[in-house]
């Protein structure tokens, strides 16, 4: 656990003098108060955490964290397991909805293998980190071991280590692949909220009523019969999550304990930047969130993590594509803080003509 | 009317071909079905009306109307008339959130005077299209002759056929300025929908519980005085508009009689894009919404055009901000149709190597 500890013990709450300072030259610009709603809050956090009023938000990144699921077994996918490392060589090949939009975003991509079923070539240039050829099917026992939830948030908060080693960046993005991963993600917000399964399950990639009320029931057992306990989020992650979603928790660790603003994507990667949060809260001041999905437990995750997201498109393909689209957002409201005159600044301007 | 006219009858619907081709290839694309939510039929639009699947929004630009209101005599907004040059200039010097949000998006900006109370230098780099010095007070009377209303619409048909002879642009964003146009943006959705002002009224820029009490009895009065005809939208426009209102209305028409994609900015520029569909239904298809603000009347206009906003972050300043911001969303839809690779692309790409 040596990796988590220290990267928590590491993270330091974002400047709230700096912070107070956005809020008051938003409030003199020249424009009626509150006039750019939730852009103004977010370009005061991003001051926040950058320390400066001024942010530029130039080295964008995704990293896609990929996992194999036991409880496929279920029948709770349209797809069968073997997409996951067809679409992790998609991501290498360009090919795929991820790359597209991260281009469009100016945005570097990399996808991060913590627990594909399938042996990738070594060379192959992507984060090798699998905790093991995918979880254990949660409805007969616990998805993967204590030590195995450890060392997949480990893996996220290496990838960060790695990055900052390499230069760094300046705003991160999280993303997720992995067939019949909306079922371990709706586990996961029910294990935190005991919400009803029934409250917090989706349709993931399309499925029908007889396989929609399957997976309602998978969920509903993977919860009776593993115990969760809510108070300790290793053990929520451990019993009824994933590996992927383990890595995008340690994505939001490794990136807050290095000060860096995290953009979480839909079900699957807010329900990494929950366990993220749930373990340590002062990860959340790092966090962004970027859409809503049409996954029907996603809105409850935002309100426990007390995020507004800022898209709400109807995406629902994970990959790390809302974040993406998200990163523009974000770098909208940096320039908002920065440039837009203050009245004070508009009349001495004035006055120099 | 001549300009108005010949730019009605020129008006092409988008090739109804390449929408199907669009449609086709959307669902083909190695992701699940649907899964890019309200970007795909975005795309799909934008392919119609380019008529290619690889469209590229490279000239952008902003095109912000301003006017005055004689309305402002019964206390409907907290700011004087004097802002409206004011802001003005703050756009031609470059100071304005607008100009800040359009740099961002890659966007010109130009402004175009249609009715506002001041005279400025002929040489001042704006669209010179001044109709009146300022609209008469509607509860009094008709804010403007039938004559005035047409000339108004003119001049936004007038500007974008300038830009066609100066070498076109790819996408236009309408955007307002004029202190006090939320007033009539309310009484235009409220003439041609019959929905009552309670229901339509906002705050603004943000006036209290007696001048918002105040502005939903001025909007009545205005309605009762001048008995709008919710079926000829031009006498909608001559009673209860503005002449930034018909401006914006001649933008849209403009647009869509030379082809080019249009996106309305929030509650004014809706009102504005709402007179020009009434007149000529066609002009529909050009037209995307940027985003939902907090003017509660809003959403009854995109019903009203049948148009999903593409954002909703508590917008509520104008200027084209919104219409700048959802730029990089179309741009984005674009490269998601044209760049995406479908099964077939993906299984054939695999083969070769």
């Amino acid at each position: 656990m040596k990796t988590l500890e220290r990267a928590m013990a590491a993270i330091q709450p974002p400047d709230t003098e700096i912070y107070e300072q956005a809020l008051a030259r938003l409030a003199q610009q020249a424009r009626p108060a509150g006039s750019l709603g939730v852009l103004e809050q977010t370009s005061a956090r991003l001051a926040a955490i950058a320390g400066t009023l001024d942010v530029h938000l130039d080295k964008k990144m995704i990293i896609t964290c990929a996992g194999d699921h036991g409880v496929v077994d279920e029948g709770v996918s349209l797809f069968p397991r073997e997409v996951t490392p067809q679409m992790v060589m998609n991501f290498v090949n360009d090919g795929a909805s991820i790359n597209v939009l991260a281009r469009h975003a100016g945005a570097a991509i990399k996808v991060a293998d913590i627990g594909v079923d399938f042996d990738f070539d070594p060379d192959l240039p992507i984060f090798h980190k699998k905790v093991r050829k995918g979880t254990s099917n949660f409805t007969k026992g616990s998805a993967m071991t204590r030590a195995e939830a450890i060392a997949s948030i480990n893996a996220g908060v290496a990838i960060v280590d790695e990055l900052f080693e390499q230069g760094g960046v300046d705003l991160l993005g999280t993303g997720d692949m992995g067939i019949g991963n909306t079922t371990p993600s709706a586990a996961i917000i029910a294990a935190f909220s005991g919400i009803a399964p029934e409250q917090l399950t989706g349709r993931g990639t399309g499925i029908d009523d007889a396989m929609f009320a399957n997976k309602i029931q998978v969920i509903r057992k993977g919860l009776e019969v593993n115990q969760p306990d809510p108070r300790d989020a290793i053990d929520v992650l451990a019993k009824v999550g994933g590996f992927e979603i383990g890595g995008l928790a340690g994505l939001v660790i490794g990136a807050a304990s290095h000060g860096i603003p995290v953009v979480c994507d839909g079900f699957i990667s807010t329900a990494g930047a929950l366990i993220a949060c749930e373990l340590v809260p002062a990860a959340k001041a790092y966090l962004f969130a970027s859409h809503r999905s049409i996954e029907q437990g996603h809105c409850f995750m935002h309100d426990r993590l007390n995020l507004t997201p800022l898209l709400d498109i109807g995406f629902r393909l994970g990959e790390g594509t809302g974040a993406a689209l998200a990163f523009n957002l974000l770098s909208a409201s940096t320039r908002i803080l920065a440039e837009i005159k203050t009245f004070e600044e508009v009349a001495i301007r004035n006055e120099n003509r």
